[in-house]
């Protein structure tokens, strides 16, 4: 990460220390070995510069993380780590050769994608909190809401994991994922979800919190972390 | 849908006549003209059939679709319909070989299944409106919450097709992507979005509605439609 800070490179990653999706494509390219041009996107400073006409020229959806890359310009983040799957072969795979392990993996990476994260992120807490006033109603209403939906979300996912897992989500080789597990058990503990509940989850991405990739895409690795 | 609905087949989804992630599978295996057994699993009845012991069995996340194919048990409608991209030769492709044109689609079909419906879908109205007691309250606060989300995500897609789209949202061959629009457009009319604001869109969805599969697919021609 510190060359990927002090060169300039072709590739460029808009991205935020705590944002979940943008890790998932941090993670994916420190896998892959690709280096990158880092690029913060604040996402409260001046009611966050995602917002800003520059930014939304290059991502209309408002929100992190877009990848330029090969002169494209991607984003969403699982279909950013399918490109680089497809386009890259250096470094780690990330899915599979076989179809079913590949639907297992995707299904993983969606229970959370899709099923968890977009209902507790911050465009939905803060469209919730706008109702509120007093700001220990606000903390308190946006704690139970993303404790909620996370702790379901993992009642069913550690229920898959006990049929797939092995040492990582999908038997013993890091996938797709794992890119999305590791991101949201940080956010499970942010809204105080006790983990205890779910051994498996916890087992997986203390595993994979140690390794050499995962330990460079770790928020407070970040050169915008606070 | 009539043989199907006669037969027995060893591909069986489990689906719901409105639930647009069965119906993102169903246009799939249309296009794909893979014959399947139906399982209707009502939402509402009974406080819903999918958080019945049986079902959540065959899916802990309590969701559909749930595919059984090949001999396996798969979930997740968009893993699902890249399974069957990948492993079936029949009908229609719905990834180009491209991988720009394939990040382009699955982005647009995230932009839908992971920034909007999962915002809007069943679950989120049915925790959002327990805590109102009058059924007119409960009424106009589902619809300003929907109608919310599906609209600015729209905004943000209609902008993204503006780039993409020529007969359909990638181009002039069906994807991934428009199996998740047409359901999306679908739900919008239902929380009354005023779709004029969305001239791409709304032809898209026209002209797809009108292919055979899309037809097929439909909610109204499905055997639990009401």
């Amino acid at each position: 990460m510190s060359a990927a800070k002090k060169q300039k490179h072709s590739t460029i990653l808009y991205s935020y220390w705590r944002s979940s999706c943008s890790w998932r494509v941090r993670i994916a390219l420190a896998l892959k070995e690709i280096p990158y041009e880092y690029v913060a996107i604040h996402l409260l400073t001046d009611g966050g510069i995602q917002h800003s006409d520059d930014y939304k020229l290059k991502n209309p959806s408002r929100e992190l993380p877009t990848l330029e890359i090969d002169g494209n310009r991607l984003a969403q983040s699982i279909p950013i780590i399918e490109y680089l799957e497809e386009t890259k072969t250096s470094g780690a795979r990330l899915l599979s050769d076989d179809s079913m392990e590949r639907a297992t993996a995707r299904r993983i990476a969606e229970m959370i994608a899709s099923n968890i994260q977009p209902v507790q992120n911050l465009r939905v807490l803060q469209y919730l909190m706008a109702k509120y006033d007093d700001p220990a109603e606000k903390t308190k209403e946006k704690l139970a809401w993303g404790h909620h939906w996370i702790e379901q979300g993992f009642v069913a996912l550690e229920q898959v994991l006990a049929t797939t897992a092995g040492t990582y989500c999908v038997g013993d080789q890091v996938s797709l994922a794992d890119l999305c597990l590791v991101p949201q058990v940080y956010n499970a503990r942010r809204f105080k979800v006790d983990m205890s509940q779910f051994p498996i989850i916890t087992k997986i991405d203390a595993t994979l919190s140690a390794l050499p990739a995962f330990v460079a895409a770790h928020p407070s690795a970040q050169p915008d972390a606070q």
